[in-house]
């Protein structure tokens, strides 16, 4: 692999992947992954854009900006690309009306949404939620409609709690799709879409700017699918097997978001 | 399409498949389907070959046998091909040890399987039992498994309850499979193995048999690539647009069980 000098040339701006790298969430909202709270303030410092780009669907945004405050993070709102706001903008644009299967916790986000009448199905991270009773709904809803539309908020394997692996919307995305013979329309990471608003939101062209997240497929294939570089770090999600993964290689591996942004502050802009 | 008589020319044994066809699972048991009862009895008084073929996976052999015997049809355990006891068949012949996610109705198929210290996860249609907990918890066994073994009990989409469509195991294999990166074995419809096993019990081969079923996929197509003949009936889960899937034609469509068996003691043996 070339230097790392070679491979970070021209950055201009990063795109941070939260749960994984910067937390990992679990009971009690969950704890700050070590050195990533100075990482974060070192970055914003320095002259590079940042922009968070989460896959998030358990939580509002403002949920979980309120939650990497407490753990002391610099972070904003109008900081983070997340799904659900995406989602919004979608439905509104197309005149769909959906039947959720989400979180409690990211209800708030839809509260100007018309929910009567569901001609589509919205379905996200819903943890607990995900119920036989509610799975089982969704999937009447989509049997019930002509064209049937399912929404869902990432396609996510798995994420790390601190108490574990945790199944993430993606099975339960593939459940729906099989079960109605239908395929679902992705709003979040790996869709070309949600890097590229997320780049718009910080005017940086994809080949200047460079994933970092915990994710193989969902963070750092679907960066590179858009023209960026990506890094893995090996916290959150990542097992050693991702590094020798089929069909995905990062740009680089690296222990933490700490020395992802050691190495970026090093050689990028020399 | 060819005249009956052609299409049936040489049948001399038929397998039925149950849910669907014989009767609707539904809350108290559910019901008969109109004219199943008789159409069954008659099959068994004529000299065609008759065997049950199922892939009902949330009773025993024995309690979906009495509640059969209870809505009034002639049918013994004996007479039923059902995957919880295939699968005891290949557990303990590769010696497996099962985590199990299955209905508590069919726990007792699994009474004299080694459990302890699992190697591998069996589902089912589990019903409520597919809680997001449940199905954490064995995905959690798969991936912490060296070599990770699934067996599903049937793959079918869903089924139809007397309250309407019900999602079945089919999906919930999917996610499992999405979620660790790995593909399901399935024991039941449609696996060749399990179609001959059902064959076998009655002697007959393939090119002699017919398969009765609701299922375009599961019953129709599966036993079709075994190289017997099918009808679709348009009871159960049918839906008027099977009769123009994509990838599957039956050789032929019924009202119902009593039409077909019409059908078979009109035209078979003549």
């Amino acid at each position: 692999m070339a230097a790392w000098a070679e491979r970070l040339t021209g950055v201009r701006g990063v795109l941070l992947d939260i749960s994984g790298v910067l937390y990992d969430s679990g009971v009690g909202g969950g704890a700050a992954i070590a050195g990533s709270v100075e990482a974060v303030a070192r970055l914003k410092r320095s002259p590079l854009k940042v922009r968070f780009c989460t896959n998030e669907s358990q939580k509002s945004r403002r949920e979980l900006v309120g939650l990497l405050q407490r753990l002391g993070f610099d972070i904003s709102e109008g900081e983070v690309t997340a799904p659900a706001p995406a989602t919004c903008q979608i439905l509104k644009e197309r005149g769909l009306r959906p039947h959720l299967l989400i979180h409690e916790g990211v209800r708030s986000e839809f509260d100007d949404i018309d929910m009567s009448n569901p001609n589509c199905v919205v379905i996200a991270d819903a943890g607990e939620a995900f119920s036989y009773q509610n799975m089982n709904r969704a999937f009447q809803v989509l049997m019930e409609l002509e064209n049937p539309v399912l929404i869902s908020l990432g396609k996510g394997r798995y994420y790390k709690e601190t108490s574990g692996l945790m199944l993430d919307v993606g099975g339960y995305m593939k459940a729906l799709e099989y079960a109605c013979g239908i395929k679902a329309e992705v709003v979040g990471k790996p869709s070309p879409e949600f890097f590229k608003s997320a780049l718009q939101a910080i005017g940086v062209e994809a080949h200047q700017a460079i994933m970092i997240g915990d994710d193989i497929v969902g963070d750092v294939g679907g960066a590179q699918q858009c023209g960026m570089r990506a890094l893995q770090v090996r916290t959150g999600k990542f097992r050693p097997s991702d590094e020798h993964h089929p069909e995905v290689r990062a740009d680089g591996y690296v222990d933490n978001l700490a020395e992802a942004v050691d190495l970026l502050l090093k050689h990028v802009n020399k």
